[in-house]
């Protein structure tokens, strides 16, 4: 039942130099608003999937389903939804605080293409040639089609986030981990997920579009200092 | 404010050999629960913690502090506190069926080493030359002193420990996603963080141990089947 685990050490060199080369590559990612409709290459997202799904998980229940929408009427009706709540996310459900945190980024002052006419504008949603929608599975159902526990299925879906997004920045793919407020229910019945699977997050993805942008940070602003960063006690 | 983003494309072949090499390699990953007492080379957590800090995270407030432990008497601290508050989690916080769900993971079931007289043992918090205390921040606190929010703590901080877990495996470091129940505001005190920090997990970093065991899986069970893990629409 339990098994000897197998492994092999990296010289000390190695690791520092591959430790510092991983950082620097996933430090050039960026969250993107701005797709190419070029399709991914076959079996590409797949296994990035793949890759979200070797995960850690509570008790090892894996408690996730990632929806591939790449259906042009589905991604369309998608983008519906979420900008006729996110309206109302802005207006009235998210403190003025709230709004003016990511005014910059999809509010009064992001790029003019997602803001207009006093409501964020959601283009990726329909340019992008996938979405990825990520359920959590607040409980699973045994064979019997009895109700089963799930255990820490936010931190084990946010782990699983985190793969994916390294998986795709790993091939040159971008996306943007993004949550559907308000929308998550008529997303789930759209896809077809039963009730016990609520949206996790929604995650297009694809190619930068040749006329992309992102928020400028300089390098203080992209990501806080070490000192903020860790302690070492 | 918003400047162009730079990207390169790689050739389609490329990105489906990185992607299925990707997947392969963090396939080859494992919760570890039995290390060698050897010190991390010089540099590579903190770079592994860097790598986590380039996740995305809600309106960028970056909600998280590393606390690298490497002090002989806090590990020592942090392991009585643990297996103390898991006694009592096993013995009454945990509904039963919760306690089989772990039992062949860390409970009766588990490597010996790990269980006796009816308690769970945590020899990796003491064995492992370094424990990564990751905080989440509830909120914020501005230049003033003033209260301000975070938003989507919770999956943000996730999303970093993917990349975090990522990280380790890619230069042969191994860690375990642990979840110190009861025993957080203990460590918070112990570590002097503030109160608006909360421990969101505990990962123990080190090499495997020569005698190190995990809990066998054949390949069904090692990771769900794709038609449990992705639907296409
Ligand atoms: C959020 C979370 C909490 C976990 N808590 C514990 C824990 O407290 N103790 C433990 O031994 N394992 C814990 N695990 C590890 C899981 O048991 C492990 O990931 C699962 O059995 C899958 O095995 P693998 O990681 O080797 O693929 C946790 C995992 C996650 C994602
Ligand atoms: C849990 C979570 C939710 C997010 N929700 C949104 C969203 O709904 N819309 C959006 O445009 N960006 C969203 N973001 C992206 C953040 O704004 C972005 O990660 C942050 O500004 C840092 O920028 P970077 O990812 O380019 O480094 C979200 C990020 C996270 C982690």
């Amino acid at each position: 039942e339990h098994i000897e685990l197998l492994s092999e050490r990296i010289p000390e060199k190695d690791m520092q130099v591959r430790a510092r080369k991983f950082y620097e590559f996933l430090n050039m990612r960026r969250s993107l608003r701005f797709y190419s409709t070029d399709p991914i290459p076959h079996g590409v997202l797949e296994d990035c999937i793949r890759t979200a799904g070797t995960a850690p998980s509570g008790a090892h229940k894996q408690p996730w389903t990632f929806a591939i929408v790449r259906g042009k009427e589905e991604r369309a009706r998608i983008r519906e939804l979420v900008e006729k709540e996110e309206k109302i996310n802005y207006d009235r459900r998210m403190k003025k605080s709230w709004v003016n945190d990511v005014a910059v980024l999809t509010g009064e002052g992001a790029d003019k293409r997602l803001y207009g006419s006093g409501a964020p504008k959601k283009p990726y949603l329909t340019d992008a040639p996938a979405l990825v929608v990520l359920f959590k599975q607040v409980h699973g159902v045994d064979s019997d089609g009895k109700r089963t526990d799930n255990y820490y299925v936010q931190e084990s879906c946010g782990i699983a986030t985190g793969m994916f997004i390294a998986a795709l920045h790993n091939v040159g793919l971008a996306t943007l981990t993004s949550t559907p407020m308000g929308a998550g229910k008529a997303i789930g019945d759209l896809l077809g997920r039963p009730t016990y699977e609520k949206v996790f997050l929604l995650l297009p993805v694809g190619y930068p579009a040749k006329d992309a942008t992102v928020p400028y940070r300089d390098a203080q602003s992209l990501r806080k200092p070490d000192t903020e960063l860790f302690i070492s006690k």
